[in-house]
């Protein structure tokens, strides 16, 4: 029995230990895109690495495949695969890698974070009715901290959605004449550029296209285009002139009627776009905020008033109060003379949804 | 010359020791009332301390005053009297301090902060005049401190009004149809009863008091009256009923019109009110501000977002975004869920009333 005991603590750091290896593999992987960044590391019954994968985009080998390619017809027999995310059981422009182990006598699989996809989910029951000793959950918090957005947007089947505004701190975004540059200032503009840069699609509606012609990029503070930009993202019917400055984006803009938010959003994550910062209007945001479809809010508060009718967000639908759409304070940060507030959907909100 | 300087930083020594005695004094004086908290030691040419005095509030005797009634007429010709306030140059309902203490021979005076009243200024001058020594300023930032209140109430005629509203994170104080139970939770809520002991005053508007009928008291979490309770002041002509809430607070309602905020706030000065706590709704919250008599502004903001009209704040007459109210941050707490935002007047403003 203490026998037993040792051996699988042995086997337990020896995955362990694989795993560390398959998110190293992982990480080399494009960042960006439909797929997630998977890695793989196969390995004989005695545990010496036999071959290493790892996913390089849409088109390319999953990570398994990718690993069993390099080994000879046979080669793989009794061999334990330790991979990052459970194995496919789906034919998309590859076949099922399920099948491709089971194919390739692969006695065992480890995995970490579960396969969320609709069609390519059931990856581990396959291979466990082929007779596939399968072992999941090794390391998920650091490959479930590498694969964030990818896995949001899977299990959502749609991006993550963050809603920005900068408002006085009577909630209101701009004076009556609709001036509004700056309320906030430079620590708080400067920030919002960084969130941005990280943000595989900016959103806005074509009434703020119309009213402030927005370039839609992430610039440094001397006004210098970021290496990564985000997709511009236009909402709503309205026709936008052909000399928007959103035209000059360094990506090209992708035009969503906006009348079904949530299908826009599928859409969206069907072209790979697993983040949206919805940067405005008034119109576009309260549009997501009603539908329930926002994430997070990042608030940056100017220690001003204005008063008047020009309001950061308008009609919710919230009857009562008892309705209040509820999030919850994740961080308050001051920034320079001002102040963002970031909060998240509430959690009991987000189990509902989960 | 080296005997002079240390002369003259033995005699500093003294002065601040004589000082520090005489706000331990002013300190059994009564925290509230038209009148300050003030104390006094006199001290022989050697030093000795000859008699202490302070002020027990409006109608009794000056500090300075109280000190030299403890000593036979003549004993302290050629002492020093060490004050917390200048003396004061004003006939009311006691003699002017600088007068008696010429007449008592007095060679030298030590203060700590000017007299900033209408009236009673001009004590030092006078002294001098008389060739009295007086030296000013000692421990001033001590007293100042002490002070604060009442000298912000003496140099700006009126209180310090500090306005407060909770709202959604999209400066909604209430929803549609008019429910506001609660936006904020209990950290919150017992955060403003603290705040609302600490005031001589607490203001809501004839509307507030017909729609919600509060008790405008001070209480702790159980419910029960905290010690000390701000006096009520209802703003508005609405007739409020002789059943309101108001009526049953431990001190009288004050009831003025609101037409003139400027002057209502001249007479509650007047009456001995330093510090005047403004809690809505919005249209005296608005009003206050858009007059430019508010310092303070504390908003508790619920993660939460709530749409639709009832607006914490109406309008505030800004045009244009170059005539935007601007405040600083002085502090950002989280109470439980809500977040707390203070703010004061801006310091470029503040320097300009000053």
């Amino acid at each position: 029995m203490a026998s037993a005991d040792h051996q699988a603590a042995a086997q337990h750091a020896a995955d362990a230990t694989a795993m560390r290896r398959a998110l190293e593999l992982a990480e080399q992987g494009p960042a960006a895109g439909v797929n997630p960044r998977v890695g793989c590391v196969i390995l004989s019954p005695a545990g010496d690495v036999l071959a290493e994968g790892w996913h390089r985009g849409a088109g390319t080998a999953h990570a398994e495949v990718d690993a069993l390619s390099q080994l000879a017809r046979g080669a793989a027999a009794g061999a334990t695969v330790v991979v990052t995310l459970e194995p496919c059981n789906h034919t998309g422009r590859t076949g099922p890698c399920a099948l491709a182990l089971i194919e390739a006598g692969i006695a065992r699989v480890v995995y970490a974070v579960g396969d969320p996809g609709d069609h390519s989910s059931g990856g581990a029951v396959r291979l466990r009715d082929s007779g596939v000793e399968v072992t999941g959950g090794v390391l998920a918090d650091e490959v479930e901290a590498l694969l964030d957005d990818w896995l949001f947007a899977a299990r959502h089947r749609r991006p993550h959605v963050t809603v920005k505004w900068a408002s006085s701190l009577d909630g209101r975004a701009a004076a009556t004449d609709g001036t509004s540059r700056w309320i906030t200032g430079a620590a708080a503009r400067s920030d919002v550029h960084r969130r941005r840069t990280a943000a595989d699609a900016i959103a806005v509606g074509t009434g703020t296209v119309l009213a402030d012609d927005p370039a839609l990029t992430a610039r440094d503070d001397a006004g210098r285009l970021l290496d990564r930009q985000p997709v511009p993202v236009v909402f709503g019917r309205r026709p936008v002139p052909a000399d928007a400055a959103v035209h000059a984006h360094p990506h090209a803009p992708l035009f969503v009627t906006g009348a079904e938010l949530a299908r826009d959003l599928e859409e969206l994550q069907r072209r790979g776009i697993r983040s949206l910062f919805v940067e405005g209007g008034p119109t576009l945001a309260s549009a997501f905020i009603a539908a329930g479809l926002v994430d997070e809010l990042l608030v940056y508060l100017a220690p001003a008033l204005l008063g008047g009718p020009m309001l950061a967000l308008g009609e919710l639908g919230v009857p009562t109060i008892a309705d209040a759409l509820r999030f919850e304070f994740a961080a308050v940060e001051r920034l320079g003379d001002d102040v963002l507030l970031v909060a998240h959907r509430h959690s009991t909100t987000r189990d509902e949804r989960d």
